[in-house]
């Protein structure tokens, strides 16, 4: 059998260990050259794909690759750019299939969340209607940790941990300031459509009456007059109260609390702006002394403080990925599983990806707490091992280490270019 | 000689190392217990003085002070409360020393920035006037770095080293990003007048042409078309643009480029805004997709990434501070003294109080490029040693443990009360 090569893609939001992804394809791709050929990279994710421009991860040393096992964010380049359906645009997918033929390559390996598991089915099936079958494996990663089957998704264990330690520190700071100065503090986190993010906020909270006092999830209806009430009860008895919101709270009709108003390549609403509209209610209704702060791509990049949790998964599942295509597996996504024993131990699993693609996991309302303000002991049992454990980057002069790639494109072997 | 008790109050906005000053000087003065009483701290800083309520910290355990080492914030409480001048309000400073001689106190040791080095300095004189002498020794705090003669301010190098890592990793995200979603990234940072925090960020750069692209201080005025012209020349020519701006930024007029318009107790402005502001300026001119965050408390609170040389400094000063009260010193700031040795070296100086009240150290003009976007070489030789070393925290399930003092206040001893 020809060997045939990997294509490798990052999608839409990075993370601070989708390159520990990265790396477990390409050191596991690199360890059976025997039966695989070059791991080609899409350059800014499947825009690489369609416009040939595929980068040459063979040219980058061992020692490069190795490095991005503690690189944040995508070292190809990523894209937030959605495949359309194949009654829409056929041709985008004939030309995934013509580059992917052109270059050898016969696995898709595709790194991103529910859009990308989308993207990866499509390819499956219509590369074998075409001829040229590919296998296509999908590698989980996403922030939110919205995908269905896997117990968790990679990327989402080291911003959990970045929101668990930011709100544990600036509870810490308000706590100091309260006598005299801000009462309130609003931290806004990512999460779209999901709560994940912002419950482990709650894991700041180590025992009965600390902070984060109020956590604000999309799943829970948000209510004005029992949130202020809620505030006003916790300044009082506290002295302060610290809010964990999500930028996906909203009220009973879905209006986001607050709106930018601009819509993202996917038809997703991009949102901003929780933690200085709730900032402003609270000063009006309360006269409480507020600050607030807005992590934005702080919390994903955040490798500096990554969960060694996560970054063992994300690699595995990289890695895994691989040997899954050497297995012969397609159209399927890596799923990491739950042991059920008592001390949280783990193992990879798969997903078919039919059961994967544009399906939403949310918090589940047990995880919540009755009053809707708070996480549940059940649910810290679930986050807590997903934080655990510290991967510290090397320092050089008191910044981190990061990789610099050459990523070097290899020579276009079609004739035709494609407009993206 | 009777042995006198140690007041100390932590003073204004809290840094991640504050309390690694509070347990220099409880170490050393448990180490002095010949010579010293107990150390007594201020309830919520200064306004625990004048309360009467102050803190028994002989209660808390060998271990628990020693963990102050690695607890961000303000242990004891701090606050934001500038004593009025003594024409204004004697009475407040005859209590001071009502309450210090009612509990022996002989040494006055204030944690903070310029206000509280006025205070200390107030104290010193006063009690002297009234016949019951009182050694101030002001222990330098502030993340803002603007205090004078003192090389640095031990606080800043930990912030300083939060925003080059946070620019370091944001900037990743950014250029991941480009090709489809976010152009231009904004950080706003802390320094009000001064743009030591957001010079910081130019630490991320470690090659030429390396985000950020575009530092704004408060010390250039702001210039509209010039910046708009920098940004769209950055993203045509790296594909993105990634900006750190000071909260402090402003116009030629000193208007603020963004004002919250409220003030706090010390008279100044409320900042908070810049972000947003610039933001909505870059989309509207140049249509570019944006994001931007608003480090706010997470940055000064931000223990996980202390800079190793910051801890040892803010502990040094605090047993230096001991240290020169038992030596008869009196209206003195311990200060810091850069060595004039090729490799960073430091050692502890003083400097009298009347030299220090009240003077804001803003960046020097030839520490920033004169384009007035970037910092220069002399500039990164200044900064790059405030954050060298890493000095984590330990951790437990998955998030730092933080000291947790029982803060347990001695009896009161004066009859009266008084309103603060």
């Amino acid at each position: 059998m020809e060997k045939k090569n990997i294509f490798y893609a990052q999608s839409g939001g990075v993370t601070s260990v989708i390159n520990a992804s990265a790396c477990g394809v390409i050191e596991t791709a690199r360890a059976h050259r025997s039966r695989i050929g070059k791991v080609l990279a899409g350059q800014n994710g499947i825009i690489g794909a369609l416009r040939e421009e595929l980068i040459d991860t063979s040219k980058e040393t061992t020692k490069t690759i190795a490095a991005l096992r503690h690189t944040p964010s995508g070292a190809f380049g990523s894209c937030r750019y959605k495949l359309k359906s194949l009654e829409e645009n056929r041709a985008e997918y004939e030309r995934l299939i013509a580059v992917f033929k052109a270059h050898n390559i016969g696995y898709f390996l595709y790194n991103g969340g529910g859009d990308s598991a989308d993207t990866c089915l499509k390819v499956s099936r219509l590369s074998e209607k075409m001829g040229y079958p590919i296998q296509a494996i999908h590698i989980p990663k996403t922030v939110d940790n919205d995908l269905p089957i896997t117990d968790n998704c990679p990327g989402f264990g080291s911003v959990a941990k970045y929101v668990a330690v930011s709100t544990k520190e600036a509870s810490l700071d308000v706590a100091s300031m309260c006598a005299t100065s801000t009462k309130v503090f609003i931290l806004e986190v990512m999460g779209r459509h999901a709560g994940w993010i912002a419950a482990a906020g709650g894991l700041a909270a180590q025992q009965v009456g600390d902070p984060p006092h109020i956590i604000l999830f999309p799943e829970i209806a948000f209510d004005r007059q029992k949130f202020l009430k809620k505030v006003e009860q916790t300044v009082k008895k506290e002295g302060y109260c610290v809010i964990v919101a999500s930028e996906g709270a909203q009220y009973a009709d879905g209006t986001f609390i607050a709106d930018a108003g601009t819509t993202d390549a996917f038809g997703h609403k991009q949102l901003g702006g929780v933690a200085p509209t709730l900032a402003d209610l609270v000063k009006t209704e309360l006269g409480y002394k507020y600050h607030w702060a807005l992590a934005d791509y702080l919390q994903r990049a955040a490798r500096h403080i990554a969960s060694a949790t996560d970054v063992e998964q994300a690699y595995a599942v990289g890695k895994a990925a691989v040997e899954y295509a050497l297995a012969g597996k397609n159209a399927v996504m890596v799923s990491i599983e739950r042991k059920k024993t008592k001390k949280y131990g783990w193992k990879l699993g798969e997903a078919p990806l039919e059961k994967v693609a544009n399906r939403e996991k949310k918090m589940p309302r047990r995880f919540i707490t009755r009053d809707g303000f708070g996480i549940t002991q059940l649910a810290r049992d679930y986050l807590a091992p997903l934080i655990a454990g510290e991967d510290y980057p090397p320092y050089e002069a008191g910044v981190p280490c990061y990789a610099r790639l050459k990523n070097q494109l290899v020579p276009r072997k079609l004739k035709t270019g494609f407009e993206v």
